[in-house]
């Protein structure tokens, strides 16, 4: 039995895995691999539409939304939003809470003035930056909903009237929010919505219009819309197994359903590390992430040896990020209690021991 | 049992399906599914570092090429190469072969002059344009080596001291040629390399030189090359496959191989289509693609009745292309012999019974 603690790509539902593997044998009864399946056929068509339409059911997002499917991950976005929304002579403004949004706000800047707003930097990103105020003539307001690196998470969102883009790679479809009060959202697919190699992007019509220069077709958000996310060939086996992890998210009960889940696991991890003095969380409790828990341990020469015994009982993934150190444990949608249950017990077998 | 004779995503080998799939429920028997395998980890590095590798070696590259697996299929090369190397007050030469190379020189007009040199758009691209100058101060010929849609391959190339990019979607690695005389190749890897999601990019370091703008970080091709096509979260399953693919390839003999085995698919058609005044091939001899094979029937009104019987003998993908009519058989490698003898005995039952 293996725990994967992945931050991404990272575990998703062994009945994806099943149906995925089922479908490289014979998609649908067709006799043939999806893999081998042109995007122009009913049978993949049906398969973009249904995932399209199950995104904006989980979102509940409202008639001015549109759900797109696109290549090239969030970095692409990190430049693709600017290209389209920050004018030569305009100004964005980026809120500065981990790795990420600091990249995303560095490729802005190619492109228009991007100022940071607020930032977490001064202590290595251990909180979410708070009490800014967000000019009213920036073209837009870019966040960070969950840093993945860093183990933040934004609990609570500013009220503007400048429309907010947020990436939300890491963090969407695991708790209830309103989508419908972020004009643009993106997020690699790879933690929550399914296999890496496609990126969700929820636009609002509104912001569409606000489209700035001519921008080469494959970055025009408004022709991938209106070529229903197949503008060019898509990354058909990656959007199938995101339809396969959004119909698994419905059965299960949606968003609410697993933010339940999610709280359970991540208060588990949390009471456990609190409890524990060897264990150190480095994040601001107010600002904790249910998706990626990091810390340290009180004393870092005991971090191998953890390690270590971690691997030997079957836990991959939870060595920290190189740029913060210690452990990360990330827990989404499609990892179960039972392994946060498992990784909790062994920290408390640790400590004791020591 | 099912010829698939699609153009894209089309067949791939059987044995690609079976490993393929085998992944998806163990990956290298880590007891994680590749689509929960972490990029960064060691043995997904080994299959980036293996597919490179290979791609070099089945094409005989010298040491001054770099090769990468970039998102956006290329589609997003149509603008990303002019991005990076035809400047504000540059010129860039076009063949308009075909569809693709017509959309390509669109893009690049967003970027600077982009002139099409020559053209077979009068006699709607059933033949590849011949006899232009390439100007010496261009900053790049760009050309398309066979036309998926219409169906013409180049045969020959000009001698040119401008740099040559070519875009080789649809026939890389499927014939032998001096992949080192072109400056820049990409290549959708959904035809003959692998899996949708993912596009082969070959660059000559000199090439690479030239970037003559600063561009997002996900536009440039250095950024990509430093960081071993791990920029940002690769495509993990669609690279994969195209390993799969490549180890096949070389197992099968390499590109001399599979050179030879296209060339007796593509003559058993052609001469089937020749000897039957039923049916009409489209593209001018001497230009005739070993991939896709473009013809009509002398009767329209046939045309229903054939692709009905095609569809009962178990036989897709063979209807033409919207913007053409009539049927498109592609012979991509994984394609059998024994497909195409399928096809051509149906065809000549049917030109027996009309």
């Amino acid at each position: 039995m293996v725990h994967n603690f992945n931050a991404g790509p990272s575990i998703l539902p062994a009945t994806v895995f099943e149906q995925a593997a089922a479908a490289i044998h014979d998609f649908n009864g067709t006799g043939l691999s999806i893999l081998e399946t042109g995007h122009r056929t009913p049978v993949f068509e049906a398969v973009m539409q249904e995932a399209l339409d199950l995104s904006k059911e989980l979102m509940h997002l409202s008639d001015s939304k549109e759900v797109m499917f696109l290549h090239g991950g969030a970095t692409t976005q990190f430049f693709q939003v600017p290209m389209n929304f920050l004018p030569d002579n305009g100004k964005a403004v980026y809120l500065d809470g981990g790795t990420w949004g600091s990249k995303a706000a560095g490729e802005a800047r190619l492109y228009g003035d991007a100022n940071v707003i607020a930032s977490s930097k001064d202590r290595n990103y251990t909180y979410i930056p708070k009490g800014y105020q967000i000019p009213p003539d920036a073209a837009y307001f870019h966040l960070t909903t969950n840093n993945t690196v860093e183990g933040t998470q934004m609990w609570e969102f500013p009220d503007t009237n400048v429309p907010v883009v947020a990436d939300m790679s890491s963090d969407i479809l695991s708790r209830q929010m309103d989508f419908n009060r972020f004009d643009f959202i993106y997020a690699g697919a790879q933690k929550n919505i399914g296999a890496a190699g496609v990126c969700m992007v929820v636009i609002d019509k509104d912001l569409l219009g606000r489209t700035c220069r001519k921008v080469p077709g494959m970055m025009d958000y408004r022709k991938h819309i209106e070529n229903g996310s197949m503008l060019n060939t898509p990354p058909v086996f990656a959007v199938y197994v995101c339809l396969l992890t959004l119909r698994w998210l419905k059965e299960l009960g949606g968003v609410a359903a697993i933010e339940a889940l999610n709280r359970q696991k991540a208060t588990l991890l949390y009471e456990t590390l609190d409890a524990l003095p060897v264990f150190i969380p480095t994040v601001d409790p107010a600002d904790r992430s249910h998706m990626n828990a990091v810390f340290v341990m009180e004393d870092p020469a005991l971090e191998k040896e953890f390690l270590q015994l971690c691997k030997a009982e079957g836990m991959v993934g939870i060595k920290g990020h190189r740029s913060v150190g210690g452990f990360r444990v990330s827990m989404y949608n499609a990892l179960p209690l039972d392994s946060v249950r498992t990784l909790t017990d062994l920290m408390k077998h640790f400590a004791q021991k020591h």
